[in-house]
């Protein structure tokens, strides 16, 4: 039995819609598709398993461990790699399997306001438990600003959480500033690096990390895997409980076909990350730059600079985001209102809140998000698109007509 | 940009090595890898955003949560079933979820003595949260007695966990015997159904099933990905916390790719479930019968008829179990020694004590786990080899050498 595969290819993908929501997700590589497909096929043998066929897949999952290893500064891939089904479970991992296995420590976890929903619910969660939870403010650029970090910390503090990058507003936090307090004060320190992973540099070793949430498919790998760096030593619980897998962190046979597709996006991004950077960073900067000069009230939200190359979220006055997203649509053209996880959640934005931006103006934010899948071309198609789009909304809308009025009404 | 994939196919692992070791893990079969693959690379969608893009997912999520559906029994898809990262995190989030939800109601929950590691150590986590834990008996052939079932439960119990059929032995248990029980007392029952979907029917609905655990590797279909059954108003809460995709109860980004792999696997089962278990059964008994026939001091474990299709468990006494394999794989054929999710771990099967097979026997079992890849010449061959390495290895065990006066000792 043969059996031959289509071809496939991005490139119908690519002509029919242009997509600038790739934080809701992202194509798999077909490189890494390529890879992945004998250990679903042929080599499918479960890692613990005693005979060989067995260990050409543990053979697989150390190399996948050190690929991942290396793009993020691990020294240790065997003991300080994990792979778990999803960022949103490495975040669940690092906050819940620290706070509990360490309560007798303290009872105090330190988030920022901007973290991740699964960052800020693990919260949650743990605080029903008798945790204390303290949400550091971030300025208006969304930067968290460390002597707030350091006013935070008591004797019973036992954890920070902060992101590496904003997944809506793209700003980047001085991680090496904010370790330098953790190490200091003697905390262990976790980074959520979702968004920033394989797009700005990070090195767990010189930046003194503790825990490193590790995207797969925001890399361009597969869904249903992601990653977690816990640096050797660090004291942390199981939240998954069963067979033991993974130096009994982390039950369940592991997905070894995912983790190979994983090991292969961190290898193509390391390779890649200095001029996809650069080619995102010019698309990005055409899309705030144009958008903000051609149409008026328009806002660029988070970090000027300190900004994930790829993130390019701007705030409409006057216009609905969902709105303007099915315009969009309509355009053959994909973006989103902000938080790409859930963004069928019509709570509105907690980044936004976090940096000053009041409820009326929260209702008009788009987030493109980039890829290196996106072409000059597309940014240009949307660019002559956009404008008639928010001109056409603002015709209807009572908040662009009584503006004015509106602006005295925040004034005072 | 068009990629080819290389043609690839089952043939040559079929050829190279025979495998009776697919419970540590199967295959996926191509026809689910084609399937799958659209979703990897053109239609990566997210079913939360609002877009036509992510709508497209949408619709395949639900379409593969109706093919699950149909294969259990299920008349409600889109609120009962739902997709996890795996049939351990399907089993810790029915254990603890119900558990944990439903503790002002009281905090007693029973498992059976054979249920998998991953029920056993959701409820050890439980134990040491204040729950009460009780263990059910098995018989000799593994079978749960309804009376002791009826026995221990009490006002405060909560939950019963008893699964379908054992990873082990092989043994089918009376579900509906048991329903009867726990419909009657008003308590939750989750069944396990990881072995035997998709092996043997079941129908959540007729049978009085309030949870079930689906798994999707077992079926064929990709690993990274499990189900569960939740009778619509079961009280749960969830395990991970984040962005609250699907109805809130299982956070992160849904893995579409494989979540359409595993409705397409449980479509093939369901289709191919009644031949397929005709010749497995065949497969199965070829292999318990010849050995114990041919080969003195075999046993053969689990229920004689009460039994997965797939699975042939044999005890061969004075051969230790994990040198049988080794010889097995260096005649290019795979099995495990019994519980295969993390068989490396060399703690003694707690299935295996709990039908009362002796320590002694315990260390001497081989476990045969066929799947529909198998071929009778792959049968054929396994029983032209095993009995000489039996005895080769006998030859050398001081277990068999002093098997009489062991006998002796045991008997008293």
């Amino acid at each position: 039995m043969s059996i031959g595969l289509k071809n496939y290819s991005l490139k119908n993908e690519r002509e029919n819609r242009i997509n600038f929501d790739y934080s809701a997700g992202m194509p798999v590589d077909p490189v890494i598709v390529d890879e992945m497909i004998p250990y679903m096929t042929t080599k499918y043998g479960n890692p613990s398993s005693l005979h060989s066929f067995g260990q050409e897949a543990r053979v697989a999952l150390v190399d996948a461990q050190r690929r991942v290893a290396k793009l993020i500064g691990s020294t240790d891939p065997e003991r300080e790699i994990y792979f778990t089904s999803s960022a949103t479970e490495s975040n669940n991992l690092a906050l819940r399997g620290v706070a509990l296995r360490n309560k007798k420590r303290g009872n105090h976890v330190i988030i920022s306001a901007i973290e991740h929903v699964s960052i800020r619910n693990a919260a949650k969660y743990l605080q029903l438990r008798g945790f204390k939870i303290t949400i550091l403010p971030v300025g208006e650029d969304g930067i968290v600003d460390v002597n707030f970090l350091k006013d935070a910390i008591e004797p019973g503090t036992i954890l920070a959480s902060i992101m590496h990058a904003n997944n809506e507003i793209g700003t980047i936090q001085p991680i090496e500033e904010i370790s330098s307090v953790t190490q200091n004060e003697g905390i262990l320190l976790h980074v959520d690096a979702t968004s920033s992973t394989g797009k700005i540099p990070i090195d767990v070793a010189r930046s003194g990390i503790d825990l490193l949430t590790i995207p797969s498919n925001d890399l361009s790998g597969p869904k249903g895997v992601g990653g977690i760096f816990i640096k050797d030593g660090t004291p942390i619980e199981p939240i998954i409980f069963g067979g033991g897998q993974q130096r009994g962190l982390r039950s369940a046979s592991e997905d070894v076909a995912a983790i190979v597709g994983m090991g292969k996006a961190a290898e193509i991004a390391e390779r890649r990350m200095g001029s996809d950077g650069k080619r995102l960073t010019r698309m990005r900067d055409k899309i705030m730059d144009s958008v903000s000069e051609t149409v008026e009230g328009v806002s660029v939200y988070g970090h000027r600079e300190h900004r994930l190359p790829n993130n390019a979220m701007i705030g409409i006055f006057g216009v609905e985001g969902e709105q303007a997203i099915m315009e969009l649509d309509k355009n053959g053209i994909s973006a989103s209102t902000g938080s790409a996880c859930a963004s069928k959640n019509l709570d509105l934005s907690h980044v936004l809140e976090a940096i000053g931006v009041n409820e009326v103006e929260r209702y008009g934010t788009i987030l493109f998000s980039l890829s290196r899948w996106n072409r000059e071309k597309e940014v240009d198609r949307l660019l002559a698109v956009l404008p008639r789009i928010i001109g056409e909304l603002r015709e209807i809308s009572p908040i662009w007509k009584f503006r004015d009025r509106l602006e005295e009404f925040y004034a005072g």
